[in-house]
């Protein structure tokens, strides 16, 4: 018999894949180019042409059965040896081979730390608002994800609820900086208050509670932004990154778990991702995308477009009266809606064909998603569409 | 605290792997081309050159945005709707794209088919000698692995011991045909007998059984193999595919699930492997390499050293008074060992720089798996070796 959890799924439906079908929809309409589309968060810049430039000199020169060839069970060493090396340039946490743990993006890497450090009925928290894939993401592997509400004045951590939650079933920790959708970077006094917080609750407990670093955007952080490295501030850390935004691949699926060497279970917890990948099928990312990307693992796309579109709207969006906290990084802003159910509202902008997604989904109800990941053209055009629709429905 | 299940699994030794360590360590004393390395099942040849033509084409002239974005949550239709196209042809089954899954190999398409018709506590039945890594990959998705004992006479399905193990619990049976180890393909007559009792044991269950028809070496089967196709003798079938073998592109992790058009819930199907994704952290293998593989999706490289070696094989076993059934297709053979303990017979064959792996770990003791992916040339000279040991630990 079909298996009822994934087949009641189906019914389930997204918000934000709605939006983005009406966009589509509505573009065939008036032409794509006249939808103000905020739904998706798709990157909109093209990868590092040193990237191409490596795949094609890897297919062109490469001996293929090398280059196609199973990659061992851990990964490929060469890509485990280029992000080890990087990491520790940047960031200065002795990181090597043996911590990381190539995946199929950021999904992949959450599957991997998620099942290393829970059993069924384990807890694991995370903070609102959240992106709301957590949430199948978790609840799959049979932990149960516990749900932090917002600290809406500045989308900090609400250390308040959190230690209401936090309990001895509570393993680990999710969070996600910069983030998706409000924008925000957790700054150094968050990571740092977060960080005491678990080392004194573990000892309490009598287990290790870990904190999973879910961090896409850490390449997009925005001037004068605080964004501290997670890692440093927490040894029982496990980094699940993506290249999807910092290089542009999203639908290559390649990043990594990067256990911080300091865990005194680095090693194990790599090793166990890698029977963990025997039940998911995972079985590494494809071998020529890990060896294209460890030739370019210090680069990024170029990502400024995201700051200069920020800048329009965050602008734009004070000046039409809207409360909104800056975003320090990502593609994200999360302004508070006009009136206090954010769906209506979103509705409503759909007549002036502005696709804002409802901040319901992210656990954070009253407020609303702009994915700014789009021409800065379209979002200067955006503005008299988003003018028009605060004041004739708002009358400001 | 870390999840033990898995912890655990680390102690646990593939015989398989650790054989080809040995290969690996013994090719630095000798020389590797003096070692008869018959431990991996790798392929030995190269992909076709137009997939690399196809990739470098992609890499070059289309545009980055469209070919490295976020695959559709089922999958790209280009890729869908070629693989659909290539099996109606080639099997008369009128699948469309909605039926396929594109999954990360054919261990994706486990993972994925194993949970869309079986939950926690459900059995699926496999037959002896079968691919150990079965028992990982089902046994993690909370399924049962039910192993039916082998028919050592021609390894087809031994019907007497699967009808025992049949029952009520019994959700779906996992076959592979050309098989790893024993190199035989099912006949005709095997599938359509298994077909028969299924479609009966449905009935009167009350609950559909499938089939989960792993087929990997569907393209290396052999002259004058009776090699039927799966699905056109039993509806709810669900083909899970590769390309590691039949373009040789092992490490670029490529494959689908296939659901059988007469299947009454094939789309269904098909929608839960995209929700089954959201939990394995799956969301669809590389991009480009589902354009690439879509462009070449009748070809295969050159298999035909796999026939070549066979027959060499083959006959020198015969000649040194081996029993042994004659393979079909792949490129293993699985010949009973000279000793009843094949761990025995393995462990001496080693003295003589041939690695061949016991068949305890395939659920069938007393025999032996030789993987002849390797040069033609090679095993010629390998069989000398084999002379050697064959008389002077067995004086024959």
């Amino acid at each position: 018999m079909l298996a009822e959890n994934y087949k009641e799924m189906l019914n389930g439906k997204s918000v934000i894949r709605e939006l983005f079908t009406y966009a589509t929809e509505r573009g065939k309409e008036i032409g794509y180019e006249n939808v103000f589309d905020y739904s998706l968060g798709n990157p909109s810049v093209i990868p590092p042409k040193e990237f191409t430039q490596a795949m094609i000199r890897l297919l062109q020169e490469q001996d293929p059965m090398v280059l196609h060839g199973y990659s061992p069970t851990l990964g490929n060493p060469t890509f485990r040896e280029a992000v080890a090396a990087s990491l520790e340039r940047r960031f200065g946490i002795p990181y090597t081979a043996s911590d990381i743990f190539p995946t199929t993006g950021a999904a992949g890497a959450i599957a991997h730390a998620v099942r290393a450090v829970t059993v069924p009925g384990d807890e694991i928290i995370t903070f609102a608002p959240y992106f709301p894939e957590y949430a199948p993401y978790i609840n799959l592997t049979g932990a149960v994800l516990k749900i932090v509400p917002p600290r809406v004045e500045d989308f900090q951590i609400n250390f308040e609820a959190f230690q209401e939650i936090l309990n001895e079933k509570t393993m680990a920790v999710l969070i996600n900086t910069p983030n998706n959708p409000s924008g925000i970077v957790y700054s150094t006094e968050t990571i740092r208050r977060l960080a005491s917080i678990l080392t004194e609750k573990s000892k309490e407990y009598g287990h290790d509670i870990y904190v999973i670093s879910d961090e896409p955007y850490r390449e997009i952080v925005f001037e004068g932004a605080d964004a501290p490295c997670v890692s440093a501030f927490y040894d029982n850390t496990l980094v699940c990154y993506s290249y999807s935004k910092s290089l542009s691949l999203p639908g290559e699926r390649i990043g990594y778990v990067a256990v911080n060497p300091a865990c005194k279970d680095a090693e194990t917890i790599v090793q166990m991702c890698g029977q963990i990948s025997r039940g998911t099928g995972h079985n590494c990312p494809p071998s020529l995308i890990q060896l294209a990307v460890a030739e370019v693992v210090d680069m990024t796309s170029d990502l400024s477009v995201y700051e200069t579109n920020m800048n329009i709207l965050y602008k734009e969006l004070l000046d039409l009266g809207f409360t909104c906290v800056k975003p320090g990084g990502t593609f994200y802003i999360f302004p508070k809606a006009l009136e206090e159910d954010a769906r209506a509202f979103s509705e409503k902008a759909k007549k002036y064909d502005l696709m804002l997604v409802p901040g319901d989904s992210f656990g954070c109800p009253g407020y609303f998603r702009m994915a700014y990941c789009i021409d800065t053209e379209k979002v200067e055009r955006s503005l008299v569409a988003l003018r028009r629709f605060v004041k004739e429905c708002y009358g400001k």
